[in-house]
């Protein structure tokens, strides 16, 4: 590959390489089973023209676990537009992403900083590296009722509070686009020598730059994935991997990357991955004013529906974001009337919804309009109430708070379940996650408050879901360590 | 869910769920950003028409990660059709579910037999779980040159070298198609209170039955994994993960599944999960019948081929593995010049391919006739030589051999890289895997051999593919422990 095309990012090398391939009828006596689709042909004649995709390391279409071809070429473009030292290609999710980064960046018995409100997959590789988690827990956001960004005086606190620390684990933006202060406080861990990793899952295209929040990546974070199935078109499980400083071992980041995901990667997520880079590389000016123009004029009409809120933060928000509240409905309320028109959206929480809006060309098929009238005729059914809902009550202030056990020792404990009114000042033994948005309500090894016993309550009382052993924790019960 | 609609194999509720949903034309505020493959419409019409059904957790189409709807009821399917105790659809390949196998049935320092040939998930695996691996090497069979399978007599002496021995981890059948003594010696390892781990891949099709080989479920193995899109028609990274015994703990198994798979695992694998169950649980006694006299008049016309040989083997051989050798050609040669005329096989090795041939019902279009046509094709243009290949030679006998280093001890050493004539007696660093099959020629922490060394060179002339990083190996040099 030369230097030209390796910056040419109107290459789609996988996508093209595939294209070449099935140009020639290939026939195939490999796997996958389903031979180029050709065995699900007539029953399923739509999956199977896509099946035609779902090769595998022939060759010409190269080998994810030692690229040097398209998917290299293709990571080269990617890294290339994001401005990294490394870019990988992830087909197991950022879940894996996630597993990756901190099982190459901590070694066990590290000192972590980990934002208290992580996606449960940070939380599972924190067990998996056996380091020693500090959790922070930000405050709660006035207007949204959800925690906002971690703060720069609360992670100094934390570095006067626990000697050597290796570095800090966050997410950015939350589930709800907010982002804050990453900045700051990428800073302060770098000024301490750590590292800096970041799950911005839902934040692949803030590299666009303004209007959108600034990216993990140009803010000088060490590890960032993304979710390129999230916010840009890939398939689902498609994720980005990017090593964006020298204070990362490229070797120990590949061999975890090599154990972890599958030895015969999917070609249509990495195809489709390919495509996400190539769509997020070649869209300008004009596409940004078209998406927003678009977004605007469907948060303008939403607004004025009686009863419609479209919450606005002072803070720096992601506009294709969008949290929407209904008078006098809870977030699940207003999701199921929603759903009864066919209108998915992406999650509630018991005060609102959020709705996800697309990244937008003019040249493309998609319009907001069917939306709005299957939107209009769910509030001409269901009318705004007057009472307003009782809040959950949160703590609001930020705070430092750490396990009382370590993982090493929670493996040999043994586990009973008890009723939550026994629960009070034992030692959790697994996680609640409410979810959407999959951020753990208790983790394993955290003392069982009163606080947090209410707040499951309220949850289970607004048919919040639940991932894990839900019947359990439905008839109310406990799992604790004895 | 009633128990009738459980038993109904007629039942596909994954798709059937799906097929429901996108009936309603649903519109998408939430992930994935393509929003129902609406955004690449223009650009990708295949793909985007298939890409909704790459949807994700909403109402009506269940959780993986928590399942109590279609998935759930997938999945009961699946194991009421191998009568297993418990089966779950996997979406990051055989390779998680060789991983969750292994971390589950193990815990660190315990001491494992494992097959020396086994897949390099395996291998991870056993680093990742800690344990203290003894490899038992199979003799090469002599037709194939290749290790065939794990005898009585060997893990026997293995019980008696090694005290406490906690299982037994094995492939079955191997790439070639090729099974052998699983059933005795499950029994051993049953006698002696062990449980034994089978990566089935290249057997999910087994349980059918006569003329295939038996399948490890229903010889007694503890835990199995298929890969369903080798020889069912899955999606590539669709895989099932059987518990066949009570000696296996749920709680672990789903404690380590939910960690190490993507936690929006992706809908179009899920769905053809189920279609591959669907249609292997339906293949009756006509299909096989069909699927058999179509491939055996395929061999009947390759063998009439001057030059030509299809290895017959008397050890019990999947008919649906073609092992094909073409006189005086490697076979990574034959490889190259069947990919001429657009023919792909599975795999090469220094003596022949591997042809990998489809289950076949009636009313399926595919035909072996064109392949046919193009492969005289090859043989015309190039024809058998009188010169046979030298072969490589290898070690013939069983042998049991454990790691120098424990792997603890590894992760605390430096590597330097060395030329092959420095390697010898040295402790490798890295493993070293001709790809395909994927086995590894030398482990971390094994001493290097003359003999390896010779292999490997052997491999390298013969031009075999590596993975890991090739170059190196290329150029000469080996990674060792300092």
């Amino acid at each position: 590959m030369s230097e030209v095309n390796l910056m040419n990012q109107n290459r789609i090398p996988i996508y093209e390489a595939l294209e070449k391939f099935l140009k020639n009828d290939p026939i195939s006596f490999h796997v996958p089973g389903h031979k180029n689709g050709m065995l699900l042909k007539n029953e399923y004649p739509d999956l199977s023209r896509f099946l035609t995709y779902d090769v595998t390391e022939l060759s010409g279409l190269d080998d994810l676990h030692s690229p040097d071809g398209p998917i290299l070429e293709a990571q080269k473009l990617l890294s290339d537009y994001y401005g990294t030292r490394r870019s990988y290609f992830l087909v197991n999710g950022s879940t894996v992403g996630n597993l990756i980064m901190i099982l190459s960046a901590f070694n066990a018995g590290d000192k972590v900083l980990v934002q208290r409100n992580c996606h449960k997959s940070i939380m599972n590789a924190l067990v998996l590296a056996k380091v020693i988690p500090i959790f922070i827990e930000p405050r709660i956001d006035e207007n949204m009722f959800v925690p906002e960004g971690v703060r720069k005086s609360i992670i100094k606190a934390a570095y006067n509070q626990y000697a050597d620390v290796k570095g800090l684990v966050v997410t950015h933006p939350n589930y709800y686009g907010m982002t804050s202060y990453l900045e700051d406080i990428i800073n302060i861990v770098h000024q301490h020598k750590g590292v800096v990793l970041v799950d911005e899952a839902h934040g692949p295209h803030f590299h666009l730059g303004e209007p959108f929040p600034k990216s993990a990546i140009d803010l000088g974070a060490d590890m960032v994935v993304h979710s390129a199935h999230k916010m840009l078109p890939a398939m689902t499980m498609g994720s980005y991997l990017h090593i964006n400083s020298n204070a990362i071992s490229i070797s120990k980041v590949e061999y975890y990357y090599s154990v972890l995901q599958s030895s015969s990667p999917s070609y249509p997520i990495m195809a489709t991955l390919d495509i996400a880079r190539h769509f997020i590389a070649n869209f300008n000016e004009e596409d940004i004013n078209y998406t927003l123009s678009q977004r605007n004029s469907f948060v303008t009409s939403l607004c004025k529906l009686e009863g419609v809120e479209v919450v606005n933060r002072n803070m720096k928000q992601d506009p294709l974001k969008l949290i929407v509240r209904y008078k006098g409905y809870s977030g699940y309320m207003l999701q199921r009337m929603l759903e009864e028109e066919n209108i998915y959206i992406e999650m509630a929480d018991p005060y609102q919804v959020v709705f996800i809006l697309p990244l937008l060309k003019k040249n493309m098929v998609y319009s907001y309009s069917d939306a709005l009238i299957k939107i209009k005729r769910v509030f001409e059914k269901y009318k705004p109430k007057s009472n307003s809902l009782k809040g959950i009550v949160v703590e609001s202030d930020d705070k430092i708070s750490s396990l009382s056990l370590l993982y090493e020792e929670m493996e040999d404990r043994s586990i009973e379940w008890v009723p939550f009114r026994y629960a009070e000042n034992r030692i959790a033994a697994k996680m609640i996650i409410p979810y959407p948005p999959g951020i753990p309500t208790i983790l394993p090894g955290e003392v069982i408050t009163e606080e947090k016993i209410r707040l499951i309550k309220k949850y289970i009382e607004m048919h919040a879901k639940f991932q894990g052993e839900t019947s359990r924790l439905l008839n109310g019960e406990i799992a604790v360590y004895i």
